[in-house]
């Protein structure tokens, strides 16, 4: 898997060469927002899938980008580490992993995700609806969730499968686009080259 | 001006106490791509266009995101401020200042621009094309320019002007989005409203 997947090491190499800071596995996540306008915001990397190369997000099944995921499934993964200066603009197809899947095997994986985050990343979804206006200053830390009960109706697991990762190495400048593309084979392989930074 | 634009000081506040950490002028920027899929890279945060509320960025014409925005001119900054915890999403229209502009007070701010930026920066724009394959190893730090010469051809002024602003205090757990509306006197003004994280 690592020869068809050759940007995941440099993912996992940036990851620890910046484990140092909190910050190193958040990123930007674009999407096609209502008005055809693009839409842009800060998520949490929760690692990749087991055994492949899937990016996993979670998110409030209540917030904008669900609906914007089920109109234009596409987003663009921009990960900037700030110590090492390296940057992934990460393209894909992204599934959005509610209560309502048919897919008892996601349904698991959903379930798996909800167990792997803290109790307090887990309180945030039992809080108001997010981007509605604010009623009450009640903060969700005053609500209360027994650690052992499974994923609430609200808790949402995206999954992104790249098909494009334009790595750039500022400190190197050096720059190399991979992309996913149906060989002579019939066969998906990764394809990379060096381009100008 | 400082009332009708009230987010404004909520990222000069930002700016100043995250001022120790060099990425803190680094956001990124999502734009309408290709194939109708969300696009989205680090760029650099330039300063407000003097007297008002404009986000200035500098760019490469060659970039993929020109023609983008030629095609689509809105796009979205998602700024996160990684010390202080806060996150801005300025939602705007772009306006691309390049060399064939017919504006001469344009040309003048984007002249502005390329002297107001460090000799180093510029000599960017001297490089290989960016994002067509790599030919040579020639680093651009071998080029020279006269540090008096005006912009070269390929220099490109950026101005976001903001519509909207999504401002998320993770810290305070507090949101707040500001938004440009015409009120009934028919003069455009900003609304803030207070909404649940």
């Amino acid at each position: 898997m690592a020869g068809q997947c050759p940007w995941k090491q440099l993912i996992l190499s940036a990851l620890e060469s910046n484990a140092h800071v909190k910050h190193s596995s958040y990123f930007q996540m674009a999407t096609i927002g209502y008005n055809g306008r693009p839409s842009n915001r800060t998520v949490v990397f929760r690692g990749f899938e087991e055994n492949n190369d899937k990016i996993q997000i979670n998110t409030d099944s209540r917030t904008r980008k669900i609906d914007e995921l089920k109109h234009c499934p596409f987003a663009e993964i921009c990960w900037y580490f700030t110590d090492s200066w390296e940057q992934f603009r990460i393209t894909g197809k992204v599934d959005v992993i509610d209560s309502s899947n048919s897919d008892p095997a996601k349904l698991q994986q959903r379930e798996k995700s909800w167990f792997a985050s803290s109790v307090r990343s887990r309180l945030q979804y039992l809080g108001p609806n997010p981007g509605l206006p604010c009623l009450s200053d009640k903060s969700p830390h005053e609500l209360t969730l027994d650690p052992s009960s499974g994923p609430v109706a609200t808790f949402c697991l995206l999954l992104l499968d790249p098909d494009q990762v334009d790595y750039l190495n500022l400190k190197a400048d050096k720059r190399i686009m991979f992309a996913l593309k149906q060989s002579a084979d019939g066969e998906m392989h990764w394809y990379e080259e060096r381009i100008n930074p």
